[in-house]
């Protein structure tokens, strides 16, 4: 780790093509921003003002213990982000990863990971001794989006990251909220039919069956079953159909494309006029692959949504596409979480 | 008004048998709870450990202007309240009211008041010049709970108001949410069946249209339609029903009644996991009329909330009814908003 050669001088905030230098070294205050996939971990170092010093990413491996990980994690933090850019000194720690708590620290039971319950935050707090926080991908993604994306003057909005699954990141009066236990936010659960699609929490219709990279392909099969038309989705198997094949379809025109997005944004749209009428966010900004569809998934949910609204939302909820890449806004996200924990603990 | 001798001495958390006295008169200080009502406006003086000192109530004469209401209320807060209570200093204003926006102040086009949009915080502010603060019925008796009733030591929980409507308040993390424009909490107007029953609102299917003293009403006719058995709710008229009658019929072991219970119950409970799902309280509150029928409510609506949650929810989410009378929870509810409003001033 780098060392700090100078605690009193806070360089978080300088021009890095004006860095002064002393007789003795001068250090910049950099956050860790670790994204933690079940295929990979996402890592980088970012400056208090959102620029990306920089970022690298390694196979989480997930079948590997915990311990392993975190040794992997450590050498490829050292060895790839703090070595090559000597002068930082790293202040605190953001992890991002699936089932996180951020009320407790710990991963639970992730199922794309084989580790069980595991303590992040105390075991990366005794590994850098330096503050550490952790919290699921959607929450840090609203984070993201809240310090350095498209909500930077934002107090009440949701971030949606439409991926494997379906998170919500939700933002109240500028804090993201935790609930009882810490699992508030699990949009993706919310259900639309009870009697509708077997769904991975072992109950029917929730809305990431439905609102979810797997969810439209499942829709784009029970459109082939349901319709006639032509489309080159046809030929493609279950297991091989990717979300941006749905995309190019639609770009050229495929109705069983067209369609998938229209039955996923109306689905979403009518399930989102509910959360509105619960939290009244100014604006919805929706992230992960599938939101990489752009407009097609953009404009129904858009209609369907203002069409459920009740009237005093109506016009008043902005949908927008996030702004911040992929890899970036976990990286952004995760570091901001820390920043915001940090600044805090010093009021 | 009374007049605070010694600004210096707080009284507000003094015992009431033990009052001290000095050469100059001694005051007591006490907020105002306001609760404006289509038909009536309960008014209270309570003291900041919810000891009610004084309560009152007048008919709110809806169809007078809104300058004439407030010649009402002061007269009766000054002659009923602060007149036959010598020695109290009030130290804020806390009022309830129906479309009533906590983040500008005003009562925005209530149905059931003819005064269109007012601005109610300045108007008193004007009057007393003493610190104001208004929001709807749901989130006061929210706070009610939180300062004086079941939730006092929770930091997360819902409160519903089961009464002409279905309102909520959201406390998160020890605040109630508003979101962005003082809308949050519209639980009655999540949709249940966007084909279901004409709403108030111009949609159709939104949860209130099912569970509050009208929707039930609606359901035990719903009922009679599709069952044959004996009941004597069929000896009332729709516009004679009231949700009273249909309690009396369920502890009389009335079929259609304790059916019309569980429908009740099995809509909310359902929807309610949904809500759980986004914003993870640790306890629901159930407060207003219909929530007076006790057990016939909370039993179906917690069997039915307990299997449709998430798994990582369940046996976490405390169902339970108001130990907070009607009249006497609006008004420890909206005092305990000023109160939380002038402390959060002082911070």
């Amino acid at each position: 780790m780098a060392t700090n050669i100078d605690k009193n001088i806070d360089l978080s905030v300088m021009d890095p093509d004006h860095i002064e230098t002393t007789q003795e070294k001068v250090s910049v205050d950099v956050f860790l921003g670790v994204d933690i996939g079940g295929t990979n971990t996402k890592i980088g170092l970012v400056r208090s003002n959102g620029d990306i010093i920089v970022m690298s990413a390694f196979p989480t491996q997930a079948h590997l213990s915990f311990a392993e990980f975190v040794e992997n994690l450590t050498t490829h933090v050292n060895d790839e982000l703090l070595a090559n850019s000597p002068g930082l000194d790293m202040k605190g720690i953001g992890v991002g990863a699936p089932n996180a708590n951020f009320l407790n620290g710990r991963i639970e039971k992730a199922s794309n990971l084989s580790w069980g319950t595991v303590d992040v935050v105390s075991t990366l707090k005794k590994k850098y001794n330096i503050p550490v926080a952790i919290t699921n991908d959607a929450n840090a993604a609203a984070m993201g989006e809240k310090y350095f994306g498209a909500a930077k003057n934002m107090k009440n909005f949701i971030l949606l990251t439409l991926g494997t699954g379906l998170g919500s990141g939700i933002m109240v009066n500028g804090s993201i909220i935790y609930g009882a236990g810490g699992h508030a936010g699990e949009i993706g659960h919310m259900v639309v039919d009870p009697k509708g699609r077997v769904c991975g929490c072992g109950r029917r219709g929730c809305l990431e069956t439905y609102v979810s990279a797997p969810g439209i392909r499942r829709t784009v099969f029970e459109l082939i079953s349901e319709y006639t038309e032509p489309s080159k989705l046809r030929y493609i198997s279950f297991s091989d159909l990717r979300a941006e094949d749905i995309t190019n379809a639609a770009n050229e025109g495929d109705q069983i494309a067209l369609k998938a997005f229209e039955r996923t944004g109306r689905i979403l749209g009518m399930k989102l006029a509910d959360v509105v009428a619960l939290v009244n966010p100014e604006a919805i900004i929706l992230a992960g692959g599938l939101a990489q569809a752009g407009k097609y998934i953009l404009e129904p949910v858009q209609r369907h949504l203002e069409t459920n609204l009740l009237n005093i939302f109506r016009g008043k909820t902005t949908l927008m596409i996030s702004g911040l890449m992929g890899g970036n806004l976990a990286v952004l996200g995760t570091s901001a979480m820390i920043m915001q924990q940090i600044n805090r603990d010093l009021d």
